[in-house]
């Protein structure tokens, strides 16, 4: 990992590993001064710290790879999908994880290799099978029973053998928010252990010409804490694999616990190491395997999140303040719900700072609230700032993930632009959107 | 009103006036078939009918104009944003509330008479003032202190005068979701009467040579089912009305209580009437009016929701269907919350049905989920359904608000593609996107 010169400063552990004060008492990130960068590109703003994305990427390569040198670390895209973040993934030796056609054909523009990729989804298109057939991709990880029968059938006209992972439902809890828990009996992901659909798709992979069968994906839910749920599920499935072993002879190849590491959005709620992880799932795994005198597979492992939120911060303005005495008050910023809407599905929880004054003890309680017209636009409810006025930019740390994948245009809202950041030089990867580009697919 | 021939439909009253079923058993919205328009266009696929809209339209200025003449309806362009639907508004002869420079710039593109547009937002950016004032539109409704100053200055660098109506907070509690709950005392929107904030950005207003006060606004939330809260507002914001005349000389002469009209997303949930709403408002206003010995004002009023929830109906593609015994069966639709995220924010319910057999009876229950990575990604949980297979069409009703203008690229999802329909012709009036799309603004 790199030097973190964040320590030192107050919420560091969540900002970037290169952020720091500079002389102007400003946040620096990446040796880049944030309140030039916000006048330079304007705001919202979403700043990635390129050294913090590697640092991230080498903690999964090092720590699995350490301890099971067989292993793919494959970066979710769906926590961020463009074209610098993916070419960045690609050039730190991983795999790539795409969820749908579009995520393929941006990989594919940012010239990922198509065979570290793999598709994953649990209602996949018949095009998108066909595209992914198509550019040869490494893996595709089958959803359910449905799915089985019209890979085979599409890889048989396309004439090539799907190599395929089986997504299947282990049936573990691990105690995360109910919406991004995705392991349990009854999820819309994956083919069910416990109800026997399993055992008859590996039955039918294995009797199909056009299909062949590496081994089996499962993937619990996201932001997990409780990180025996991992242990659980390695058992669950190497349990499955061992009868599978038994029952049909099929020998497991290769094997993926999913993703959902978990990050660190606020203070005071550190998640596990990546290396606490790795040594959890190795552990687990190597002891399922002597357990059940099975060969080591090929281990995959997918963070998205873990790669990318920590690296990212977004930078707004401070516009409008209004004190409503004894009640509250409420900063508005340039930004919200359009840009980040997190905070209104999963009553997600971010720290902030006044870039301007990154050294400043916070003051006054406030609420950040977004500038769309809806009462769900808070961005941030109750939290001390350093006396946060009209033109100040506010720093939201840990906003990496699944901020910029899931932004709309709710009130005509002009997506944001993203700029990485590297030993004192900006570099604009995604431009703003324009109000001609509102109007591109109108037709009238 | 149009003549409702979906009456005799199952859930007639929440689908498009013009609904019906074909002899082939086939839903027909405007006489267009539904499976033959998802054939052509592709799913997902947002359906609009013409005489539904325009019904709507013509719903809020009739019952609102014949006991108030003097009434603007203005169509809240958050709710669905586009050219075609603010044309077919303009074309009603109906004003138009806007809530962002970007919105301002559709409506512009659609040749929305400028007069007849409202600027709205709790933090208007310089910009967008400056950009409202270029294109001399009708009013701007200032939501904040700082905002008034900031408008006061802009106007002056101008040279114009800026004609405003202030957005003051009532304190009135309607009881709807806390997410669209806007105008109790604990609110990021408008100028509080109780804390005095509101008094003194008259006194701002009246004493600027830059800006003509014209009136005030509130809006007290969405989807308000307990049509007394409005009697409530009226009678407290023309209460203040009165008080500044008496101790300022300031004559009110223009008023809105705001939208927030509910609409029907399922069955057996029936909202007030506009007609009811319009009776309420204006007896409220008349008689508020009286008792203070107030001139009538003349009224805006600003159907956002109701105008095009029941238009639109969304269509996509069965896919995947998973059983899984004693828990749950789960059938997964080519879209999901990147096009609809309004279960995901607010557990949004809707209805559904097998647009290819709208006329069989629903069988067993079921749980509709989109395809997009994310267990939240949940459409409607638990509906009976006409024994959906892979390959139907769902059609959901009720789907013409705030889906497409929320819809996000997630998962690097399509946004949807938008017909108008009428006559038994359909017109394509927003593209599907495309992959070239989801690059548009990547510079790598």
């Amino acid at each position: 990992m790199a030097q973190d010169v964040s320590a030192g400063l107050r919420l560091g552990s969540i900002l970037p590993v290169t952020a720091g004060v500079n002389p102007a008492g400003h946040l620096t990130l990446g040796g880049c001064d944030t309140v030039e960068l916000a006048a330079e590109y304007g705001t919202p703003l979403y700043v990635f710290d390129d050294e913090t994305l590697r640092a991230q990427c080498r903690a999964f390569t090092t720590s699995f790879g350490h301890r099971h040198p067989s292993t793919m670390v494959a970066y979710a895209a769906k926590a961020l999908a463009g074209l610098a973040v993916l070419r960045l993934v690609a050039e730190e030796g991983m795999g790539l994880d795409v969820v749908s056609g579009g995520e393929l054909a941006v990989a594919l523009a940012a010239g990922f290799p198509p065979e570290r990729i793999h598709l994953h989804g649990n209602n996949k298109a018949p095009s998108e099978l066909r595209e992914a057939l198509d550019a040869g991709i490494g893996r595709i990880v089958v959803d359910n029973l449905d799915e089985l029968a019209l890979l085979d059938r599409i890889a048989g006209e396309c004439g090539v053998t799907a190599s395929i992972l089986l997504r299947l439902s282990p049936g573990v809890d691990p105690h995360t928010h109910h919406k991004i828990t995705t392991g349990i009996l009854d999820t819309k992901f994956g083919i069910s252990i416990q109800t026997g659909d399993a055992e008859t798709a590996v039955i039918q992979a294995l009797a199909s010409p056009h299909l062949e069968l590496l081994g089996f994906h499962c993937h619990i839910g996201s932001q997990i804490f409780e990180k025996e749920a991992y242990v659980e599920t390695v058992e669950v499935m190497l349990g499955f694999a061992a009868r599978m072993r038994d029952r049909h002879g099929y020998t497991l190849q290769e094997f993926s616990p999913g993703g959902g590491f978990a990050v660190q959005y606020v203070a005071g709620a550190p998640p596990p190491d990546p290396d606490v992880y790795a040594e959890l799932v190795v552990d687990a795994l190597h002891a399922a395997c002597e357990a059940h005198g099975l060969p080591l597979p090929k281990l995959f492992v997918e963070p998205g999140r873990s790669i990318v939120a920590r690296a990212g911060v977004a930078l707004y303005t401070v516009g409008s303040h209004k004190e409503i005495p004894g009640v509250r008050t409420y900063v508005s910023v340039d930004g919200g719900m359009a840009d980040n809407i997190r905070p209104a599905i999963y009553d997600a929880r971010y720290e902030a700072l006044i870039a301007g004054r990154a050294a400043a003890e916070p003051g006054d309680i406030v609420t950040v609230a977004g500038k769309y017209c809806e009462s769900g636009d808070i961005l941030i409810r109750d939290i001390a700032l350093a006396e946060p006025r009209a033109g100040d930019i506010l720093a939201i740390p840990a906003s990496g993930a699944y901020c910029v994948p899931m932004a709309s245009n709710y009130n005509a809202a002009l997506r944001p632009a993203i700029v990485f950041v590297k030993d004192g030089a900006a570099r604009l990867v995604r431009r703003r959107e324009t109000y001609e580009d509102l109007l591109r697919t109108e037709l009238g």
